[in-house]
């Protein structure tokens, strides 16, 4: 039986427990929803002074040059390559994950409509269970196209071999599961698409940073994704978009602002796509959020994904471990994967009060989410996540089901 | 003759005066590019602080709630709207001005396809002149689009009105000219497009806090303009959209996120709009950069727009006015409106050398911009630019001009 002393032991030999001294967490708070909003780093207050204060406020329109603002999109995109298998100048940090998707989307779309043996597809396949506003954004996309769309919602992980086949043009899946946090098989899934000459979108929404992503390894063709969980960078801090080398000159979206141009300021009348990632840009970026960025990114480069993954799976393994044992006798189900191959890095549990159950846990400063229909969400993310927190969330939640100490009437959040 | 002294007695008697000290301005310099990055008004950083230490940093993912982080772009769109004759529930801060654009246009255009009367119009019609990414966006939605989209980029201004016809679907212009300041007369613009049964989108980048803007009562059908020009809401800070009441239940566009569903929480795998303005939205918006604008947009509160404007009137005409007096022997001509209906808040002068005559003005603390085809232009920014300014401007420039202290072989920032 694991102790809370185990507990205080393991976080004493853990290679990564000074890192939580690098954020700003509040006291009385075990916080669990790293895979939401992610925690701030200590630098983030002190860079984004820097950025107001003395790159605005002091240097003005300056600073498009001198503190590389026009350049961050690309130099933080570069930085958070190595945590997801990219290579230089194949990502940039910019707008927002849904329009992002937009982008890959049609520009995926675009490359196979031009391709003789592909011209005919028509397909997107995804999951029903992605996350909803890739769904959107496919449906947005396809009804608005030269040519028409169709989607293919897939109910199962396993069904997904099947659903891809002559008939798809793209598959677009997010590579782990913002309820479930099942993942899915980059490689097999990405090699499948490509027996059957479609080509993939990923979504590492819930990915990057959280566990090890090898877009390049896996041979992807298009990953988009946010940087405010897992990579720590802010409230709605800019996403991603990344494009494997082979694809950029063939890379069109019709989000084609001046930020894409090759000569921007130029101000010429006919829009020229610059060589390279940045044809993915659009217009222009806010800037105290994107520096912010980089304040998340820094943290990454004092371990390795390999050592955070290790992290990860012992702290969801002790979690799932600890709850089931100490809470055996309450309707709890794990939604999330035993297998580590296939787990990422939260563990939902599903109970038929999930929400009165997290609006009490959150009273007691274990701050999880919940997700419909029925599903708690705990992020444990090592850069900051103890087991002795572990332990002692369990503690609490055992407390709150043995006691029954949650309120099944308690009126609904807005935002949950 | 007008001296120094009567510059130094108009600010005497300026209402407005008292304002600039809510202004983070760099001593040395004189900042005459508001028009591109508005200075840094002092609440920001204050702001912003508060936004990464308390509402990120302590209260964590409670703040999409209890900060209100979740409503931010409707309830910055209200406080915008008196500034451009939005009506409350029009207006949404969210996202950049070309992304907006794009929502803007392919809504027209999809309002058209789908009345008996326009379903056969193809025509964008915009001008040449107009800011690149306007017609960057406009190229790159009409390549996208089921129907074929062409676009008409006119010479003139005073070409519009014929050009507008009964082929037109949508009257894309941006209401002051990013090069020259020519402002656009909205209404009666607005009243040709109608009566020709075509739509307008305005871009008000130019003049959303630099102008007088009344989009109800000048019937304009869509707008969109960017927060960190005249309106000082930081760099790159998010942009905003505005829409007709008339026109919101008709509204759909193609970037159709979870923020702009219905129950967007609810986790649905169908995408079914949100009722009203929200439905602009698309995907998470950066937080700190977004709440920053409400710094900006609370010094508006302290004055009217109609003051604004006589001061801006009364700095330009000045300007001009000393430079044409004190530089007459010199090739600078005035490419700005000398008629006050027709002038945004700049003056900008054509002179053969302008890149290298500007480098040097801002190597004597005069800021102001560059651009093509050889414009220097002046932002003049009633909030906190002086009379005073005006004049040691002009001086400079007449002292640079009348010695040649400007090296036509400096080479060109990246950025200009």
């Amino acid at each position: 039986m694991t102790t809370r002393s185990d507990c205080l032991a393991m976080d004493a030999a853990d290679a990564l427990a000074g890192l939580r001294d690098q954020f700003a967490l509040p006291e009385g708070v075990i916080y669990l929803d790293g895979n939401s909003l992610g925690a701030r780093p200590k630098a983030a207050l002190a860079r984004a002074q820097e950025v107001i204060a003395r790159e605005w406020g002091d240097d003005l329109i300056r600073s498009w040059n001198q503190a590389g603002w026009f350049d961050l999109p690309s130099r933080l995109g570069d930085k958070l390559a190595p945590l997801i298998g990219a290579a230089k100048n194949e990502t940039v940090v910019t707008d927002t994950t849904s329009i992002n998707l937009f982008k890959a989307l049609a520009a995926a779309l675009h490359i196979q409509a031009g391709s003789p043996s592909s011209a005919g597809r028509k397909r997107i396949v995804t999951e029903r269970a992605n996350f909803p506003t890739d769904v959107y954004i496919a449906q947005g996309l396809s009804s608005w196209l030269a040519r028409g769309v169709e989607i293919r919602l897939v109910d199962s992980p396993e069904d997904l071999p099947a659903a891809i086949d002559a008939q798809t043009a793209v598959v677009m899946l997010t590579h782990v599961n913002y309820r479930t946090g099942y993942m899915h098989d980059m490689k097999a899934l990405t090699a499948r698409a490509h027996s059957c000459g479609a080509l993939t979108v990923w979504d590492l929404a819930h990915s990057a940073g959280a566990v090890p992503v090898d877009l390049n390894a896996d041979k992807a063709d298009f990953a988009v994704g946010c940087t405010y969980k897992y990579l720590n960078g802010g409230p709605g801090a800019p996403a991603f978009i990344w494009v494997a080398a082979r694809h950029q000159a063939g890379f069109q979206q019709p989000l084609s602002g001046w930020w894409g141009h090759a000569a921007p300021f130029a101000m010429q009348a006919e829009f020229r796509p610059i060589d390279g990632i940045r044809r993915a840009l659009c217009g222009t970026q806010p800037i105290v959020s994107l520096a912010m960025v980089e304040c998340g990114l820094d943290l990454f480069a004092q371990t390795s994904m390999d050592a955070i993954r290790a992290k990860s799976l012992a702290l969801t393994d002790l979690f799932i471990r600890l709850v089931e044992d100490r809470c055996a006798k309450h309707p709890l189900s794990l939604v999330t994967p035993r297998e580590h191959a296939r787990r990422g890095s939260q563990v939902s549990f599903a109970h038929p009060h999930g929400y009165a159950v997290m609006q009490a846990l959150i009273g007691r400063g274990v701050i999880g989410d919940y997700r419909e229909p029925a599903i708690m969400r705990f992020g444990l993310t090592p850069l900051y996540t103890r087991f002795i927190d572990v332990w002692d969330a369990m503690e609490i939640l055992a407390d709150i089901l043995d006691n029954k100490k949650y309120d099944v009437a308690a009126p609904r959040d807005a935002v949950t």
